[in-house]
């Protein structure tokens, strides 16, 4: 019997020892992070090289996992693991091939759009979500076929739907929160959600304050939220994607927010709540969960142990998958 | 008892299921293949994508090797192994850490400068050789570290000798022949043949028209040069390197000599001789070494065994090559 592990569905920080130190001492046994928002190929690819030079530089406490299998070993050997993620698909610029690139490098997330139309589809921003496009089609094949996981955490409810029904594997909502709990563009109706769910999806209860309704709202609160959504979805469907952000300057949230697509506005970081402002609040996350009467059993799906079953399955090549079920049937 | 292998340790073609066939047709199990010669890092990715896509829409035929082991099972099953390699470090950009990506993305073999000085050192057409640069030392480390082979081809001789020197894994001359045999700054003078096979190295002796004086060259010519470089330097000191180009139409001729750094000039491509003009005359290749009085071991060596062999040590990252030798010491 493994122990269970505690995995955050979505970090978005300026990485250094530091911040994965605090990660570890959060009792985080592996965070997906992401990697890119706005990057073309090659930006993406430099990043890759970063993270190799920081595991590199950092091999008693990083490591870069590709499978499910890496995340327990590395936490056997109390390192923190990283799955490489992109929050855009701008990485695969108009060309598929490079899907099967990244995937060799160690991305094993993509979420189809960030916050504007990109070639894939609608971002959950555009006034007119164009549903997902035919190069999202074959965006969304090929990912299937080479073991990266779909997230649509940031892409609009129509291409989410049409995304959903187009592939073949669980697809992830990695960070947001059911429409009902705030209501926000970022947020998601329960026809997404129920789809996702549907076909073995994961979606990951967000702390980022501009989805949980401002930093005014208590840790009850989101308590409750996580509750109602395992009481009405099932608790292999649950787990967290905190969007923590750490490290930044002040430049780093108007690149989020506008890249290079329209001049900087003045924005700022949003406020946290201080119930949960650092990865080293994870352990007081599980508590108030407990305390709002989550089961054990199921608190170990939705701290970690659901995401390392769908990645289980997520980040291999379909035509290994294909020979795993036929070993099986 | 594992058969002997056929190894070529340099083609560049224009890749199709053709151009593969053509080499089983050989009887060759696998070839070291360049993806760049001028390329930039994006180029460079591009040309692995398409070697993925190639190799995808041709299981059958094609396997892209990592490592000495994957050649022998993908002959097993009757395929040709590729070995993707580069002539020229312009992939790398002025960005060291692109080495690990690429040994990621399947690159085993890159030769540090291609037809004119780069940022690594100089090559063998310019008339003053810088040597091997800080920049090329830092090169020449990473890619001792992360399992990438060194290629000297086209290397000036002062740059080589010092890329000997600094390496602490032997390096290869993939395909080139000694200056005693044909007078042109492609053919390496005894010292740096010399230097190569005291740390181990293995030179390919190559069968492209410039480089053995010419197409009126005979075989009986070609093959004692061959012999005589084995009684000299040892007989797991030299392997074949033909350097075929197969398919291209005229203009890839002018792009090999010019690429983008002059206006091209009027260059057409070189005719093989008689009795090697396709990858299909391997067979030929080896009857005449056996004639001219190679033994069946040595030729065995000398036909891929040697690079098989240098593969072996030359394409897993360091550390787990220390930790071979801590096991075995």
């Amino acid at each position: 019997m493994t122990r269970s592990l505690v995995f955050d569905g979505l970090q978005i920080s300026n990485w250094n020892r530091e911040t994965i130190e605090e990660i570890k001492r959060g009792q985080v046994n592996g965070i997906h992070a992401t990697l890119a928002v706005w990057e073309t190929p090659i930006e993406a690819i430099r990043n890759i090289a970063d993270w190799n030079v920081l595991r590199n530089e950092n091999p008693d406490l990083v490591s870069i996992a590709c499978s499910a299998d890496d995340i327990r070993s590395a936490a056997d050997q109390d390192k923190v693991s990283v799955v490489l993620g992109f929050q855009n698909t701008s990485p695969f610029a108009q060309d598929y091939t490079l899907v099967e690139i990244f995937h060799q490098l160690g991305i094993r997330v993509a979420q189809l759009t960030y916050n504007i139309q990109n070639y894939v589809g609608g971002s959950c921003y555009d006034p007119q979500d164009s549903g997902l496009t035919r190069f999202g089609q074959r965006i969304v094949e090929e990912m299937n076929r080479v073991g990266m996981l779909i997230d649509l955490s940031h892409v609009g409810n129509k291409t989410s739907l049409e995304a959903i029904d187009a592939s073949s594997r669980p697809v992830s909502i990695t960070h947001a929160n059911p429409l009902w709990f705030a209501d926000t563009p970022r947020n998601k109706p329960d026809e997404v959600i129920d789809a996702l769910v549907s076909r073995g999806g994961v979606i990951g209860a967000c702390l980022y304050p501009n989805v949980i309704g401002g930093n005014s709202t208590s840790q009850d609160e989101f308590s409750a939220m996580v509750i109602k959504l395992v009481d009405k979805h099932g608790p292999e469907h649950v787990a967290i994607g905190s969007d923590m952000t750490r490290n930044w300057d002040q430049g780093y949230v108007n690149y989020l927010r506008d890249g290079r697509w329209k001049p900087a506005a003045n924005a700022s970081w949003p406020e946290w709540p201080s119930w949960f402002n650092s990865p080293e609040d994870f352990p007081k996350l599980a508590d108030g969960l407990l305390k709002a009467g989550l089961s054990d059993s199921d608190l170990a799906l939705v701290m970690g142990e659901n995401w390392l079953n769908l990645f289980e399955t997520s980040f291999s090549p379909l035509s290994e998958l294909e020979g795993m079920a036929t070993n099986n049937g």
